[in-house]
C-alpha cells in the first residue's frame, strides 16, 4: 500500500465508508482487508459484491437476521451490490440422514415460494433496484459439480481444520455422531463464494469458520479473497439468550404493529445501546431508557409497516401501558400474613385476580403472573411479609399495588 | 436356516467349495455368510459375482498380488464369476492435493494401456472366458454421480467410523494432514459394490476397512451385502516384510524364468508353507524344504511361461548354484589372525575377492557380501577366530569356505 499513491479523496471517501460499515461488526478478517478493497472498488469505479446467504427452509425473518440486512442496505446506500443467494440446493437435498428434523427435503415448489416469502421481508431493508440487488440460486453451480469436481474441492481442505469448528469438535468428543455429509456444507458454502466471485461475506459470530472457508477455497483457486465481515448475536427480549424462534424471545419482521412496539418496549434497559447500533444508523440514541426504546420502537415500526402505524402503536402504547406504570394509580391492598408466609395462588384468589386456587396455579403456570414484572411461574410460590409494596399483575389487565404485613 | 429345507446334494457341494475357497483367508465377514451365498447360487443357479478391484496406476503384478487372483480363479473353476473393476474413475483424478507422487493424474490413454497391462498378467490366472470374467470400470457409474448423490452417499457413513481407520486415526494423532478427499476414497470403493451388486469382495487384511464398507453402504441401499473375504499379506524374499516393488523383496509375475526360479529357491524355509497355502492348490508339499521349494519354482515358472521353460530353468539352477552349495566342494582357505580380529573388507581382499581394502567396503555396502549365507551390510564388520568354518561370498560367483585361526 505503502508504494502505490492513493488519491487523497479517494482515500478520505474509503474512510468514510470504513467509518460506517465498520460499526456494529465483531470481526473483519484479515483487518485492513475492507478499506483496501473500498479503495479498489472507488479507483476502479467497480462496485464491491456482498454476498448474502439466505436459508429458503426458513423463511420467516426476525430481528436477528435483520442485523446484517441492515448492514447490507448501508453497502447499497454507499453504491454497492448485494448478492442474494438463494440456497437452493441443499434445501432440495434436506438432512438425508434425516436426524435433522428442522432441514426436511423440500420440493422445488416450496422453495419458490420460502424463497419468496424471505425476500417479500428482506425488501422491506433492502434496496431493490436491480443494479444494487442481485438475487442468485447455488443449485446453478452445485448442480454441475460432478464427482471428480467434489474430490478436487475437497484436496483443499484438510480433516483437522473442518473438525476443528467448535461445534464438530464438541460432537467427536462428546461421541455425538456426525455423519460425513455435514462436513461437506461448509466447503460448499465456500465454494457458492468462488462461483460468486464476491468481494465480501457478512455472517454472524457463529458463521466465521464457513467464510472463512470461502476466503480459502477462493485463494486456492488464485482469486481474490473474500473480506469476512462478522456481527455480535443478538439478544432476544430476555436479554440474555441469542434471538430465535425457539426461544420465544424474538420480534418477527411480520409482527403487527402494536405487537413489535410493544416487545420493544419489553427489551431489558442494558441491552437499548446494542439494539441501536446494530438495527439502526443512529448514532446518538436518547439518554432516558424509556425514550430510547420509543425511538428504537418507532423506527422498526416505521421500518417494517409505516410511519402511520408507528405513530398510531406509539399513542396505543401510551394509553395501554404507559399510564399503569405509575404505580400510585393502581388499586392498593393491604393483607395481614398468618404463619409468616402466604401462597401466591391464594392471593390471587383473595385479589379476585382468580376464581379459585387452582385457576391462580394455572394462571401462574402460565406465565400469566408477573411480581415487581418479572414472571414468576412456579405455582407453590410463597411470600413473605416486607416493608417494600409489590406490583402484582394477572394477565395484561390486572394489577394491583400489595403490602403483605405480618399479622402479630 | 434352520427352517428351509436344504437339499443335501447342494449342502454337501456347498460345503465342499467352502473347504477350497476357505484355504488362506484370513477372515471372512460375516463367518458363516460365504456358505448361505454358496448354497444359494446353487440353488438358484446363478453364479456368484466376485469383485476384483484393480488400480490401473501400479501395472507391474508381482506374487503378492497373484494371492487373490489365484483365489479368483478358484472361484472361476467353481463355475462363478469375477467381476474385474478397473478403477479408471480415481486414475483419472490422481491425488489433487499433490502429495502422494505415487498418484499423478492419469491420461484415458495411460490408463487404458495400464489396464491392459495388468490384464495381460492376470490371464495368465484367470479364466479369460467372458462367461466367468467379465471387465468393468468404475468411471461408468462414478462419472454419473451429482454432488446431491455424493451428499445422499456420505450421509450413510458417520466421521467417527472413517477416521477409526487405522492410518487415518495414526495420523490425526500424529497431527499428519489428511486431505478431506481422502475421506471420500473408501466410499467410492464401497459405492463401487453398490453398483455392481457383487456378492463377494476379496482384499488383502489391510483393506478389510474399505470392504466392509461396501457391506455398509450395500445395506443402506436394501441390498443383500457383499462378503468379505481377507487374506493375510504375503512376505516377500526376506521373510519379513510385506512383498512390495519398494522394499525390491518381491517376484514378478514377468520375471524371466532363471531369475524367478532363482528367487523362489532363495526364500526362507519357513515361510515355504504359507507360499503354499497363498499361490498354489497343493495340499501335501514335499518335507524336504529344498525339495518343496523346487516344488513351488516349477509351479510358478509354468504358470507364468511354461513346462518347457520350468524345466530348463530348474536345470540351469541346478548346474549353477545347487552343487556349490556342498561345503565340500568350495576352495578352503585358512588365516591366522593376529590382534584377535580382522576386518571383512580385509579378507575380501586377501582372498582376492576385491582389489583394495575400499573396494571390498562397496561391496560390502552394496549388499554382495554374505557370512553363511547372512549379508552382512557393515563395511567395518570385523572378525573373530572360530573353530566353525565360515562360508564367505561375494556376489555371485565368488565363494569360499575359510577357517579363521588364532595367531599364537
Amino acid at each position: 500500500m505503502t508504494d502505490t499513491k492513493i488519491d487523497p479523496k479517494i482515500l478520505a471517501e474509503a474512510e468514510r465508508q470504513l467509518g460506517i460499515l465498520s460499526r456494529g461488526t465483531a470481526e473483519i478478517v484479515p483487518e485492513g482487508g475492507l478499506l483496501k478493497k473500498l479503495i479498489k472498488s472507488l479507483e476502479t469505479k467497480k462496485p464491491l459484491k456482498i454476498k448474502l446467504g439466505a436459508d429458503p427452509t426458513a423463511p420467516d425473518l426476525h430481528l436477528g437476521h435483520t442485523v446484517i440486512l441492515n448492514k447490507m442496505r448501508q453497502f447499497q446506500d454507499l453504491g454497492h451490490k448485494v448478492q442474494f443467494l438463494i440456497g437452493d440446493y441443499t434445501a432440495l437435498i434436506g438432512d438425508p440422514a434425516g436426524r435433522n428434523k428442522t432441514r426436511p427435503p423440500l420440493s422445488e415448489e416450496q422453495i419458490a415460494e420460502n424463497a419468496k416469502t424471505y425476500l417479500d421481508q428482506a425488501h422491506k431493508i433492502l434496496d431493490t433496484d436491480p443494479e444494487k440487488l442481485e438475487i442468485l440460486q447455488n443449485s446453478t453451480w452445485l448442480s454441475k459439480l460432478s464427482f471428480a469436481d467434489t474430490i478436487k474441492l475437497c484436496a483443499k481442505v484438510t480433516v483437522a481444520q473442518i473438525i476443528q469448528r467448535e461445534d464438530f469438535s464438541n460432537r467427536l468428543s462428546n461421541n455425538t455422531p456426525i455423519s460425513m455429509h455435514e462436513l461437506l456444507y461448509p466447503i460448499m458454502q465456500g465454494y457458492d463464494s468462488v462461483a460468486m466471485t464476491c468481494d465480501i461475506e457478512l455472517g454472524g459470530t457463529d458463521q466465521t469458520f464457513n467464510c472463512l472457508m470461502g476466503r480459502q477455497l477462493m485463494q486456492g483457486e488464485d482469486m481474490s479473497p473474500q473480506i469476512v465481515i462478522t456481527f455480535p448475536l443478538l439478544e432476544g427480549l430476555d436479554g440474555k439468550d441469542k434471538m430465535s424462534k425457539s426461544k420465544n424471545n424474538y420480534i418477527a419482521v411480520e409482527d403487527a404493529p402494536n405487537d413489535m412496539f410493544g416487545k420493544v418496549m419489553s427489551i431489558p434497559d442494558e441491552i437499548m445501546p446494542k439494539y441501536f447500533e446494530l438495527l439502526t444508523n443512529v448514532t446518538d440514541q436518547p439518554n432516558h431508557p424509556m425514550e430510547a426504546k420509543k425511538l428504537l420502537a418507532n423506527i422498526l415500526v416505521t421500518r417494517f409497516h409505516s410511519k402511520k402505524e408507528a405513530d398510531a402503536a406509539h399513542t396505543d402504547f401510551e394509553t395501554r401501558f404507559s399510564k399503569r406504570e405509575v404505580p400510585t394509580e393502581l388499586p392498593e391492598h393491604t393483607f395481614d400474613i398468618e404463619n409468616n408466609e402466604i401462597g401466591l395462588a391464594a392471593l390471587l384468589v383473595q385479589l379476585n385476580f382468580a376464581s379459585s386456587n387452582g385457576e391462580g396455579m394455572r394462571l401462574i403456570k402460565q406465565n400469566a403472573v408477573k411480581i415487581n414484572g418479572e414472571v414468576v411461574n412456579d405455582p407453590k410460590h410463597f411470600l413473605q411479609p416486607s416493608m417494600e409494596p409489590l406490583i402484582l399483575q394477572a394477565g395484561k389487565r390486572r394489577m394491583a399495588k400489595i403490602f403483605l404485613k405480618k399479622d402479630l
